[in-house]
């Protein structure tokens, strides 16, 4: 077996055998498949496809690239949730700990952000002292005492995802249903979890612009859980305009802390709730979707959600009194207001241009290998369905760079229309796929 | 412009602009680029293909990547030819010093064998003492003092290409006609030519396996000469069956060398003569084929292209002894005849499974890196449409391993299909394509 015969088996539109797929895989991570071999059967892999047998061999020579996570020692149903990624998208933050709360350990890996898409771990390094980058005993030791752990991915668990994504975003082969299928499952799989609960968001400001897209790739997801008798709900939520109000990184935890103390945006709230009660039906601690969403209620009501993010902070060497005292976050020097140009509704409020703009500000990353400012960020003030007058505020531009304010405003300009007669809303939440 | 945009153009069926294409080759060669990038692009173009325009700037950016061959000192016409690559195919070897003694210059940069097919630079450096590794002022100097050169591709000439071909041959893109095609006519243009004749092979034994595929091939190639004002002859010949007797190195140099002396295989000599006679009408030294052959003849019956020869493996620092003494050529230990298994005519003499033969014998290399062994090779002593008697050899295996003997042999054995009744032969030359 050589790897250019793979590769021009893959090109020509043939089958690779699960043996085939794991020799490739384990050769690539351990060297002696090149780079460029590699990049070459990820294209034609991307332009020709992976039938469900590849898929599978795919995603499993993944998983056992590395080490698994051995979470035998907790008693606790154990579950995450993950997204793939939008804009406002803080929903992990104030989820983890309200299900916690009603006693799911949630051993949560979260990613950077990239592109217009921001990333769970930038948003939670806004807050003084905490640390996401933890050694395998810091992260055991993290989720049997708070019941929940907010960390990066562990360098030992799938190493050929680490390898194959830097180079799919190097090489023009990351949007491919089955290559994003098998990157979010291994690294689920090796969490060593009883449910998985997948946010998988439609929509312009999402990598699955189409309903047809997102349904694919949440069936695929689906039956790669279904295979290893992991059981997972996909629910399709919309990505057309953000969640929340707030984009950006110290603002998004502010806003997630909102939403722990009985506050926040409705639909940030809804999504929030939607996804929680999958986790708790799931784990079986509750029956249906009104027992599940009264106790994520009692969670926040009684302070215990808020309790447990103090405690998972504290526990990751943060600064738990930014709960009280969101000033603590950092905060951009300056802001700027978009003015409404004319009266009406706002018709339009785009995830995609509103994404784009916090990145140019510095909240998001065109590169990899970029810094972020935690500091700056986007407020919407008049989201879509909400009515504005002529001159009063769209949106609300925290910043700390004239240049990159100036890259930014023509973005978030284009983000937003205005009409005179409401346009219908779209549902939250577009459809469901289950085991 | 980055170069993933223009992979994601590629991969999703789109055109590459003519600066675009000019930027990725420049910064591929410069290193800006990296070959897993590059290796991207190849198999995303390999599969969506390249169009006219972008066959050209690929072609254009190719052959700017480095210098030029300035060959204006030469007053005579300078001629090359190219072939694609067969079993058997030492035709260059006879045919430059024949075009030479008749007032041509030619200017030739060859290949090394690869896989089943035989390399002109392998075959030379059988002559004791001949060198292919010439820099730019001998390669020069020896043009102008013998009226030909035989020499391998200079260093200086066409970086992006040596480049390119070793990242194709490690990813499964060589097989793409555009890229093929720019790859061959990048480098002859940079040869300072005023004609060129190609050969383009067809059948089981070649690289273009059907005639449509060779048709293509030979119209690109073709229509890029155009571009560039120079006057191209394609002939599609045949290449089911080996051309000439003798497969290996020292065996075909010993071929040529009959056939500059007046005798030769039929077939071989052909060949030979059809090239030739292109080559002197492009020059303007005959004005058709009849008068084009009385030349060829009348330079071997001369002994002029005998003398050429050996001017030019003197000039090049061999003995041409050999010439009369083909003795002084390496030679094999030990030699195998293949008997017929039965009597009848050969009506399969498979190029495919002979050139394999040679390889594993040592005539050729599995891989790039590989040695060879030039004393080793094969004789076809029942060629195609030939009578063989039942024991009486098909072939004759010189050697000097017994391993290697013993996976040659089989090959060897498919090769040959002996019938009661003899098969129609199919004609040598299939096709032409001119500008």
């Amino acid at each position: 077996m050589t790897a250019v015969d793979l590769i021009e088996r893959k090109r020509d539109g043939g089958r690779l055998s699960t043996a085939e797929i794991g020799w490739l895989i384990k050769n690539y991570t351990n060297g002696s498949v090149t780079d460029y071999q590699m990049s070459a059967m990820l294209m034609a892999a991307f332009i020709r496809g992976l039938d469900q047998a590849e898929l599978t061999a795919w995603t499993d020579a993944m998983l056992y690239s590395g080490e698994l996570l051995d979470l035998s020692a907790i008693k606790a149903p154990k579950l995450d949730k993950h997204s793939t990624g939008g804009v406002g998208d803080k929903v992990s933050i104030p989820l983890a700990p309200m299900v916690a709360a009603c006693g799911i350990a949630v051993p949560m890996m979260s990613g950077r952000g990239l592109g217009h898409t921001g990333g769970t771990l930038d948003k939670l390094e806004t807050i003084p002292g905490f640390k996401t980058n933890l050694d395998p005993d810091t992260f055991s030791r993290v989720l049997s005492q708070t019941g929940l752990v907010l960390a990066g991915q562990s360098k030992t668990l799938v190493p050929a995802d680490r390898m194959l994504y830097a180079l799919r975003d190097a090489t023009g082969t990351v949007p491919s249903i089955p290559l994003i299928a098998s990157s979010i499952m291994s690294k689920k799989l090796a969490e060593d979890l009883d449910g998985l609960v997948l946010d998988v968001k439609v929509g312009g400001g999402a990598f699955m612009e189409t309903h047809d897209q997102a349904l694919e790739l949440a069936a695929i997801l689906v039956s790669i859980g279904r295979t290893y008798d992991l059981n997972v709900v996909a629910l399709l939520t919309n990505m057309d305009t953000p969640l929340g109000r707030e984009v950006g990184n110290a603002n998004e935890i502010a806003e997630s802390i909102a939403v722990l103390a009985g506050g926040g945006p409705e639909d940030l709230v809804e999504i929030t709730l939607a996804l929680g009660s999958e986790m708790l039906q799931l784990a079986g601690l509750a029956k249906n979707d009104a027992e599940a969403r009264q106790l994520l209620r009692a969670a926040i009501d009684s302070g215990a959600a808020m309790q447990k993010f103090a405690e998972v902070i504290e526990a990751q060497g943060g600064d738990p009194g930014v709960l009280e005292h969101p000033g603590l976050l950092p905060k951009a020097r300056y802001q700027e207001d978009l003015p409404a140009p004319r009266g009406g509704y706002v018709t339009v409020c785009d995830a995609l241009n509103i994404g784009m703009a916090a990145m140019r500000l510095g909240a998001g990353r065109e590169r990899k290998e970029d810094l972020i400012d935690p500091a700056v960020g986007i407020t919407i003030v008049a989201k879509l369905g909400e009515r504005v007058d002529e001159g009063q505020p769209l949106a609300r531009i925290s910043f700390n760079d004239e240049g990159r304010l100036a890259m930014a405003r023509p973005l978030l300009k284009r983000a937003f229309h205005i009409a005179t007669i409401p346009a219908a809303r779209p549902p939250l939440i577009l459809g469901e796929v289950r085991s």
